[in-house]
């Protein structure tokens, strides 16, 4: 594996290995502010070949700091992908059968159009002119991919986290493009704990004064620190305390004995600085911003009368859904709301809840269990579908 | 009641209400990091009278953010006292019987000696060149207030989360000089979630420009925001997810829909900037960061060879521990592992967990069954002590 050769604002300025493909430039996309907007810029990879009667193709959602590059190396930091343990010739999602999507979200930073992109309107970044966007904006922006690909319907929409949310957007609103539907520790809304951790975030991003009012990329400064804090803060809700107190404890760093002062003692504190410091290389503090308020916006039932079953009336999509038994951030509660919705609607839809300590991020990692289940599913929808 | 009279930076120039006292001219004291510290003062309140034979005195220990005005108006904010709910005439810290005493922590910011305090040797504040104190410090300052009171024994010993650490390590290293202890929502020790969650708000802090390298008094300014922050994100975890649930959902704060930007379109959000925005008014940002550093360096077995029964060996004391059912930060199984603790040395106590959705901060609200375990203890101690 090679180091890093491509910066953040290398890719804001179009310098970036993979696809990309601009849209809406006849056909803007109707966003639910009001506003439309295009052309905008999506930038995806694929792994694998879509089969003669375009029905086995995979789309892969990402988390809020997730992006395209599921399966091959990170651009910027020049790790593996995010979902590489997953996806791959023989792996859980096969790329030897299936052909599969990964698009990075609208709002986001890394080739999609965001807020750190160029407004052509203005010929300088957006920053905070970027309109503010809602998970379903984000999939209505992958609908157009999956037409300018040329495929009708997708044999699976597959994603854990903000993920799982598009997944279930995508079977909710385009339920006849979709065959199978896998969210994986997911939510049908933000809960107000959810909306309180991103509020504390965005204001950890927003009190940093090379935040700049949102403009610090023409200023050409950057609010590390803050988002720095915000990703701190954001981590330690991707783990379980049961997993902080495994990998940590009260271990120190380094060091025989306490120092009396604010350094790292503590290897849990050097480890979540670490994870700030490296974050704020590879993400863009305003995107942060717009894809977490899309996250708090998210609220199925609520666009529904408050019944989420809905949402799903008439489905036809074969549901998998999956929690994490020490999730506290999408705990199992959230799976099983829309599992009864689903049941009320007498959806073709199964559920399992994984133990595991691991927490929210278990989606990311290698958990026996989980694999299992997505292979066996996914081996049995593919069946239906006529796919061998 | 009247609104705030007085500002933090009058109560480090001394104009303060209520008691204070110096100590430990003649006889600095000894701080964990080897330093002799002293004169140093303590900013204390007291209710109620002692007795004759100074048997009936109840030593109130206040958490994090809390202070010595425990049931009188707060200075500066013009707030009832953080316990008003619990001490006074007829309650069930009944000063009608007993003498109450609460004093400020060593390292605080309300009267007793902290960073924002005067340091003698330059006659500027200490800012960093404070010492890096401890739960144990806290303690040894106290147990010389109590010398200076003439008090041998304390009758009680009562205090939530920060407060509960401190009533654990008086029963542990003053044993002789507590007859009965009341640890609430308290541990024996920081977690690594705990000590996480308290790093973000320190780095919250340090990341503010206005932090100034903690020199903040001395260039008239005041890292604002980054305290801001940290009462945000700390603020969240006295909380449950159903307590947020009940008490913001997702509604909205003063419109109809969402405004697609980044203003407090939700109550929660709303609420948590004001609870951050209101803390900078009553709290110094160095202090934060040394009582948030001394819980994280609390740890009672740690200091007993991983034993946590050897801390309370041949103990005498009587103990009441209360746990909260919602309540994450402190789970019952913290105070569940000081029980078991107390039992292999057969001490004598009590314990039990409270249902409640209201999280942590339960130890402040009105939940009854607290104050009815409370008053029973308190009165059987009181009997067993021959207090009428």
């Amino acid at each position: 594996m090679v180091s890093s050769s491509v910066s953040l604002s290398d890719i804001a300025n179009g310098d970036l290995p993979g696809q990309q493909v601009e849209l809406g430039r006849e056909q803007p996309l109707k966003l639910d502010c009001g506003i439309e907007f295009g052309p905008f810029t999506i930038a995806y990879q694929t792994y694998g070949a879509l089969n003669a009667d375009r029905s086995n193709s995979v789309l892969v959602c990402h988390a809020l700091t997730g992006d395209q590059f599921a399966a091959d190396q990170h651009p910027v930091t020049g790790r593996a992908g995010w979902w590489d343990i997953m996806i791959g010739p023989g792996k859980v999602i096969d790329t030897d059968r299936f052909f599969v999507i990964c698009s990075n979200v609208l709002g986001g930073c890394l080739g999609t159009t965001g807020p750190a992109s160029i407004d052509p309107a203005t010929q300088k970044p957006y920053g905070l002119n970027f309109p503010v966007i809602t998970i379903g904006d984000m999939v209505r922006a992958q609908t157009m991919l999956i037409d300018h690909l040329g495929i009708d319907q997708l044999f699976c929409v597959i994603g854990g986290s903000m993920g799982a949310m598009q997944v279930l957007e995508w079977a909710s609103k385009f339920g006849d493009r979709v065959f199978a539907a896998v969210p994986i520790a997911g939510a049908p809304r933000h809960s107000a704990q959810n909306i309180a951790f991103h509020e504390v975030g965005r204001q950890a991003i927003m009190a940093d004064p090379d935040w700049c009012q949102g403009d610090y990329l023409s200023q050409g400064k950057r609010p590390r620190r803050g988002l720095a804090v915000a990703r701190m803060e954001a981590h330690i809700t991707y783990l379980s305390e049961a997993a902080l107190h495994r990998k940590f404890g009260r271990r120190l760093q380094e060091r025989e004995a306490v120092t009396y002062g604010f350094d790292a003692d503590f290897e849990v504190e050097s480890y979540l600085r670490h994870q700030g410091s490296s974050f704020v290389d590879r993400f863009d503090p305003n995107a942060y911003l717009y894809i977490t308020r899309a996250m708090d916006y998210f609220d199925m039932a609520g666009e529904h009368d408050g019944v989420l079953g809905n949402a799903f009336r008439d489905t036809k999509v074969r549901y998998c859904l999956v929690s994490f038994s020490s999730d506290w951030l999408y705990p199992t509660s959230e799976s099983r709301t829309v599992v009864h919705a689903l049941n009320a609607v007498a959806a073709n839809v199964s559920f399992i809840e994984i133990q595991t300590d691991k927490g929210h991020d278990a989606f990311l990692l290698d958990e026996p269990e989980l694999h299992k289940t997505l292979s066996g599913f996914i081996d049995g929808a593919a069946r239906h579908r006529g796919l061998s």
